[in-house]
């Protein structure tokens, strides 16, 4: 097997879940996440935890809900009460065909997802972590061969998680002291208003309320927001191609928008609802293991040198206690480029220029 | 996908574990089993069942296992938690390697499994169910190509249940009313006492207290045994070829003991203890699907046409009410041609002569 392999396991279960002797773990495999399944069981009995190996297929999930009339029982009992007794929650994702489900009809899609809100709640109550395996069916959508895109997902995930979790704590102190950021390059210059938001460190690591593996940004919530900007890091959304999105606020609302490419979809997701309309999170991607765009999100969002705004719902940990943030039935991420020709400032004073963060050697001048 | 693998589903969940509406089910899925989970999937969705799928997979328990201290915890919550909330466990076995745990110390696996022993009884207290996929490795243990394998499987399995549930009922009662069974053969010449014993109609159905799919036997607890069996059906018992056995009782106990090949083996089972030297069972197989020895105790005992006997531990369903049956840490099935030059006969009847039961129209003359 891959060393690489191993390794990853062990980050996963030592840095990201932080698993203890006695612990009950579920494992959540997917179709092509064998090896990274056997590495994790072999850490999760070194470390003396308890382990649950749940199949989590596609076509499973697929020939399931095709067969069912949709009328899904709400939290089956088996199922709550296995997740209500773990501790941990390690979901390894890798498929062998990222359109598996292609042809359930989204109603019933839908219609799973609500009758289980207690079981993902429960969930979200474990330490909890997602991760991927690379297959070829992922490198296949990032367009990358197989052996590319090993080397592409391990860059990303077999990093110094400590020392990248201190670079990021810097950012993090910044915004939670600072009140308006200030996003400036070309046919792009937004004000952000994050007075009183708490910003995530987010470091791939339930330690830091960070449950993605990779990891590697930090992310708050604006509360305000002026201006215009062009997201030109093209992605995947509903299975279109969303390309140069450009979204113009006024009084935090988006009261302007086009795209090049894809805009029905984007309309689709702005008139959702009126969350929809207002941003719920500022995220700047801080990992440099991700150098390109490979149409996952788990990974785009992070990439070094990139920031992304979602529209939509905003995550409570950002919020001050008590408060309730922007309130959505989506949350859309969308990224744009950093590197170049380009400053994301916090109360006036220049934090990143061109990609390069102030406290970095490649910062050049004031 | 080969329609058989949907007609095997189909019985697995209407016959044998009779899935209804609302049922919690557990779908235990090996290694090689995919597609055979993804025709259960479909339908247990059919039916409205709610599915939790776990991934039995041999490489990672082996992982898990050999990464342990063995120093295991006793029932761990999470996984106790599930089968105690499951209305049906489905065990889909078929792996990709019959040897795949072959390098974890069997210390190692005892420990496990005898800290497992809540969740096993739990496990038996749902209606499961016990059945194989046809995978190469298990065609590999068979000594057959994979089609030829795979329609071995299939003729064992696709059969009219109720129609063959009818015929074993008959048997049944037979042995039921009866007090001495007698089986006559080259070699063999073997008195057993049933006298107030049941017989268990096995007929892959929950509804049968069967668990097995493929099934196909009736059996029952021996009380006695006096004389003389040769088992001619060669089969491994811990990794050991074990030919020709040939056991003398007095006074239902083990008074002499050899075997062609393999008895050593034999040596170390029938002292295991002093249950292991008294018969556990008698079964007749019944199930003219499977033709063959294959080493795999799931079809082989059940082949029609052979009488099967276990040293050991007793099923407390063929004892009166209140009775303690032969207790012992083993049960070894022991397996004795039929189909030629032998009778079975219960209190002085031939039921069975040649391999053909009273009953048929090949059953020849008194």
């Amino acid at each position: 097997m891959d060393p690489r392999v191993h390794e990853h396991a062990e980050i996963l279960v030592d840095w990201s879940a932080r698993v203890a002797a006695g612990d009950t773990v579920v494992l959540s495999v997917a179709e092509g996440a064998h090896d990274l399944a056997v590495a994790v069981a072999e850490a999760l009995g070194e470390r003396g935890a308890n382990l649950v190996a749940t199949y989590d297929s596609d076509e499973l999930t697929r020939a399931y809900l095709r067969g069912h009339d949709s009328e899904f029982d709400a939290d089956p009992a088996h199922e709550l009460a296995l997740v209500e007794n773990a501790d941990v929650y390690l979901r390894l994702g890798g498929g062998r065909n990222t359109t598996a489900t292609a042809d359930v009809p989204s109603e019933t899609r839908q219609a799973y997802r609500r009758a289980r809100t207690g079981i993902r709640e429960a969930r979200m109550d474990t330490d909890w972590v997602s991760t991927v395996h690379p297959t070829r069916s992922l490198a296949q959508q990032a367009g990358m061969a197989y052996e590319q895109y090993q080397d592409f997902v391990y860059d990303a995930i077999l990093r110094d998680w400590e020392s990248l979790a201190a670079e990021m704590a810097q950012l993090k102190t910044i915004l939670d002291e600072g009140s308006e950021v200030h996003i400036e390059k070309a046919e792009t210059d937004l004000w952000l208003s994050i007075d009183g938001r708490t910003a995530v460190n987010s470091a791939a690591s339930v330690d830091y309320d960070s449950h993605n593996l990779p990891s590697g940004e930090v992310f708050t919530a604006p509360a305000d927001a002026e201006g215009t900007v062009v997201f030109d890091v093209p992605m995947t959304v509903d299975a279109t191609r969303l390309q140069d999105v450009r979204l113009t606020f006024e009084d935090g609302e988006v009261v302007d928008y086009a795209a090049a490419q894809g805009e029905s979809v984007l309309k689709e997701i702005i008139e959702t609802d009126a969350g929809a309309r207002r941003l719920g999170e500022l995220g700047i991607g801080m990992n440099r293991g991700i150098d390109r765009v490979t149409d996952n999100i788990l990974f785009d969002e992070k990439m070094g040198e990139t920031v992304h705004l979602a529209v939509g719902r905003a995550y409570d940990a950002c919020l001050p206690e008590g408060e309730t943030g922007n309130q959505s039935a989506v949350h859309t991420d969308l990224i744009t480029d950093m590197s170049t020709e380009s400053t994301l400032s916090v109360d006036g004073e220049v934090i990143q220029r061109d990609g390069s963060f102030k406290w970095e050697d490649s910062f050049g001048g004031i």
